[in-house]
C-alpha cells in the first residue's frame, strides 16, 4: 500500500496542535505505530482504504479521559467528534468522515460498540496489537509500578489457588485480560498477528515461571 | 545438594521476626530465590559449602536502606552485623559466622568490596541472577513505572543518536547494566546462568525493536 505522505505530515501537525500535556510525544508515536499495524492489517487482507485507516489512526485517542473518570467510555465519542472539524479540514468527503468517525467511535473497549465497517474492524485491531508482545509485557509492569500495585503473587504467582486480581498484581493482568485478545480481533490478519505477539507473552510466563521455580 | 530443612525453617522464622514493614513477604521470596540460585551454582560448580550459602541467601538483605538514602552503600554492612545475632543463636561457629558475614558484606554492587571466598562469589552472582531474565524484564519496567521515568525515548528508543540515561528511560537500562552483568559474575557457572538470562533479554529487545519498526 502507497502511504500519502502529504495526508501523514497534515495529520501529524493537527494532532500536535489538538493534544496537550507531557504525554503528546508519547501518544503521537502510539498513533504512528497503530497506523503501521493497520497498514500491516489491511495489507495482507488485501482490502482497506489508506486515507481513512491513517486519519482514523491519526485521531483515534484525540480526546484522553482519565482512566478513572466516570466518562471514561465517552472517550472515543469525544473524540470521532473532535475528528470532524479537522477531517472537513483536509477536504474529507462527508461519507469518508462518517466511516472514520465509526471506527474512532467503535474501536475502544469501553465503548461496548462493534465496528461495522472493515477499516473499523482493522483500527480496532491495530489498536489491539499494542496491548501484546515485547510492547504489552513492558507496558503491563510499567503501569503496575505506577498503580503501585505489586509484580506478583508471591505464594501463588499464577493464581493456580486463589482467584485472579489484575487490579492488585501485574502477572494476573496476562491471565485476565492479555492472552485473551486474539479471541477477540476482528479480521483474520489481525488474529494472526495477535496470536503471534501471544506466543511471546506465553514464552515469556513460561521464563518467568522457570526462574520462580513454578512447575 | 541436599538441603537442611531445619536450618532454612529456623532463617526464615528468623527472618520474619526481624523484618519489618509490608514488603516484608516480597522479601522472603527473593530471598529463597536467591538461595536456590546459589544452590543451583554450587552443584554446577560442585563446590560451596550448603550451610553458609543458605545463611547468607536469608540474611542478605536483612536491613533495608531505601534506594535515595546516603547510608545506602553501607545496607550490606548493616546486614552483615544484624546477622551476627541471629548467627550466633543458631550455633554457627565464629569461623562460619565470620564467612556468612562476608559474603552478606560483599554481595551488593553499592558496597564497592570484592567477594574473597567462594560462598561469597556465589551468593553475589545469585543475587545479580535475580537482575536478569523475565524476572529482571518486570522489575525493570514495574520500577520505572513506580519512579515516574518513561517506557523509552520515542524518538530514539535505542539510544543510537543519543547518550543513555536510564534514569529517564526504562530500555536504556538494559544497556546500560542488564546486559553488562554475566561480565561480573564471578563464578563460571554464575556466568553461564546468567548468559541464559542475558540471551532472554536479547530476545526481548529484539521483539520490542521489531514491534517499534526500528530497523
Amino acid at each position: 500500500m502507497v502511504v500519502d505522505e502529504a495526508l501523514v505530515s497534515a495529520l501529524e501537525a493537527e494532532l500536535k496542535r489538538a493534544m496537550t500535556g507531557s504525554d503528546a510525544a508519547h501518544d503521537l508515536h502510539h498513533c504512528r505505530r497503530v497506523f503501521a499495524n493497520a497498514l500491516e492489517i489491511a495489507g495482507l487482507q488485501g482490502a482497506g482504504r489508506e486515507d481513512i485507516l491513517c486519519a482514523a489512526a491519526y485521531l483515534h485517542d484525540l480526546v484522553n479521559v482519565p482512566k478513572d473518570s466516570p466518562d471514561r467510555h465517552r472517550a472515543s465519542t469525544l473524540s470521532a467528534e473532535a475528528a470532524v472539524p479537522i477531517l472537513r479540514k483536509l477536504s474529507f468527503s462527508a461519507e469518508d468522515i462518517a466511516a472514520v468517525c465509526h471506527a474512532i467511535e467503535a474501536h475502544s473497549f469501553s465503548a461496548g460498540m462493534e465496528p461495522q465497517k472493515l477499516e473499523a474492524q482493522i483500527l480496532q485491531d491495530a489498536d489491539r496489537l499494542e496491548s501484546l508482545g515485547a510492547l504489552g509485557i513492558a507496558r503491563t509492569f510499567y503501569i503496575a509500578g505506577k498503580m503501585d500495585s505489586e509484580l506478583f503473587a508471591a505464594d501463588d504467582p499464577f493464581a493456580m489457588r486463589r482467584p485472579l486480581d489484575d487490579k492488585r498484581y501485574a502477572v494476573d493482568h496476562f491471565f485476565k485480560k492479555l492472552l485473551k485478545l486474539p479471541a477477540t480481533m476482528k479480521t483474520s490478519a489481525g488474529r494472526q498477528l495477535a496470536e503471534k505477539r501471544v506466543a511471546l507473552l506465553n514464552d515469556f510466563l513460561e521464563d518467568l515461571a522457570g526462574e520462580l521455580r513454578i512447575s
